[in-house]
């Protein structure tokens, strides 16, 4: 029986985690450690299982006797807008959180770290492939993100060479669908809260950079595989994305269809924004047979736009209920 | 008045810095935090003035209510052997150790940070200048060192951008001169040791990877100019060594010349060594004008080894004043 811990499990990708590790027979015990800085409760109100449960704290600082036999490390902002307003924070919930994390590891335990296509930078191949290094600017205003998720993957792997953990290193590519905060700021909710509310999409530049966006099913399929449901002995780092490279401005232009032709609006770029961003997934195939992505945007989108309509639905009757 | 602290003051290049503050008429206070766990106090024991203190501590942990208007932080070992057997301890030292000194910093105040060469990983593009992002693999056995500089300089461009600091971040090439430790194993020091004691040269593989070695003088004077006595204003990154690149197998050459001839052993290559490295200096030339390194490997070889034949004789003489 395991006792698994999953810091930012309040989040948009931990919350869908946490669902499948409830489902496990061999689960004595799941906890979620969330400061709740991008996570939600609510993306986890539907769990109620004795087994289950939720702490509220900075992962850095999290406090307990118990010691984990899994623990998945997904602690961290992920857009834009919001690492960039808290840059010292982003990088502590990383580094800090995987160094505080790596002190509850039981002996023989497994350490899962959900890494990103950022550490990338803006490449100059594509697709790109587990071994290509990157091309990241380490003072630039994206860094906080890139940067301390590159050097966590140093802390973890140095730490596998020098005294042997279990370990499992993912890069997400981009990643959309149901749980993302309506504030999140990335291309695919931005343009569904705008539709949803009747205004222009915005398109940042001209639209054309292109991003390989994966369905959260599809994607927590891949890490329930590699995380602890395949026979799989490979510490990573695993990219796991979507390789079906779409433009920004053709999202756009299906959701403004969806919703009766919204105009588009075109504005500034934003900084070092990467001009493509697709995985290679030679490795995720050998690793992971017959895993691939197979929801279409077309109807990911749909199921997402769905989602936020309850969700908002839902938030407005419980602000009616408060009145 | 200034209040100044230099973190790794008793190591190589943190002593050189050191003397170089303590000839400052405007000093009020210098301090020294340093783990003694690469550093030497012995590098300091010449310096005898009220304006000086060491305090034996973790940067890390280093504990005062005093606020500084100059920060120095290059407390990091930065020999391969060195980081690589403790590289959580090398990431927490020069990135949590820079979180701690900011909150050290008075308001206004200055923070210098050396960063290093090895952020640009085997270079792809040579010379390097400061807008090349670097080739490195952020899960290898050397990351723990360039992927902890990488994100303590995004670390503190972040903190520059956001809150406003007087920023100045160097990163420095190879170095080499007294002071270094005699089991510091990299190669000049190496060679030298090995002279000293009449074995034969050890050349990691071919000896052809070139590497830009600057005598300590010379990086001093840079760092001195950039950081206090010049009036710039530039945050950095500034490239900071020496552009003349001499193949490792030649100064192989020269030392063993200098011993009599000396066999030179080849033993297979260190994992990972960059198989060239040399600073782009024309942003250094235009920001300290007349900066260069001016002592020729030659004499700074001859230096060196009158340091360590003076250094060894001083500890064999302490240790029969022990017996």
């Amino acid at each position: 029986m395991s006792k698994v811990l999953v810091s930012g499990g309040c989040g948009f990708i931990g919350s869908h985690l946490c669902d499948r590790i409830m489902r496990r027979s061999d689960l004595e015990l799941c906890i979620v450690v969330d400061n709740l800085w991008t996570g939600d409760v609510q993306n986890l109100a539907h769990i109620r299982d004795d087994r289950f449960r939720i702490v509220q704290s900075d992962v850095e600082r999290f406090q307990t006797d118990l010691r984990f036999d899994e623990i998945y490390h997904l602690a961290s902002p992920a857009s834009p807008p919001w690492y960039m307003s808290e840059p010292i924070r982003t990088i502590s919930a990383n580094l800090i959180g995987a160094m505080r994390l790596l002190e509850l590891l039981a002996p023989g335990g497994r350490f899962g770290f959900t890494s990103t296509s950022e550490i990338y930078g803006d490449p100059l191949v594509s697709p790109q492939p587990e071994s290509y290094r990157g091309s990241v600017d380490c003072t630039g205003p994206r860094s906080s993100y890139d940067e301390s998720k590159r050097c966590t993957e140093s802390l973890l792997f140095e730490t596998r060479r020098t005294k042997g953990i279990d370990l499992r290193v993912v890069r997400l590519f981009n990643v959309y669908g149901p749980r993302t905060r309506p504030d999140d700021g990335r291309a695919v909710s931005n343009f569904i809260m705008q539709a949803l509310s009747g205004q222009p999409l915005t398109v940042y530049g001209s639209g054309e950079q292109s991003r390989s966006w994966g369905y959260v099913e599809d994607i927590v399929d891949g890490l329930e595989r590699y995380f602890w449901s395949d026979p799989v002995n490979y510490p990573g780092p695993l990219n796991i994305g979507n390789d079906r490279e779409i433009p920004v401005i053709e999202v756009a232009r299906y959701i403004s269809k969806m919703f009766g032709n919204l105009p588009i609006h075109h504005v500034d770029p934003a900084p070092q924004d990467p001009t493509n961003r697709r995985p290679d997934l030679n490795l995720a195939r050998r690793t992971l047979p017959g895993w691939k992505c197979k929801v279409p945007y077309e109807k990911g989108v749909q199921l997402t736009v769905d989602w936020f309509r309850a969700h908002l639905a839902q938030q407005y009757q419980d602000q009616l209920t408060l009145i």
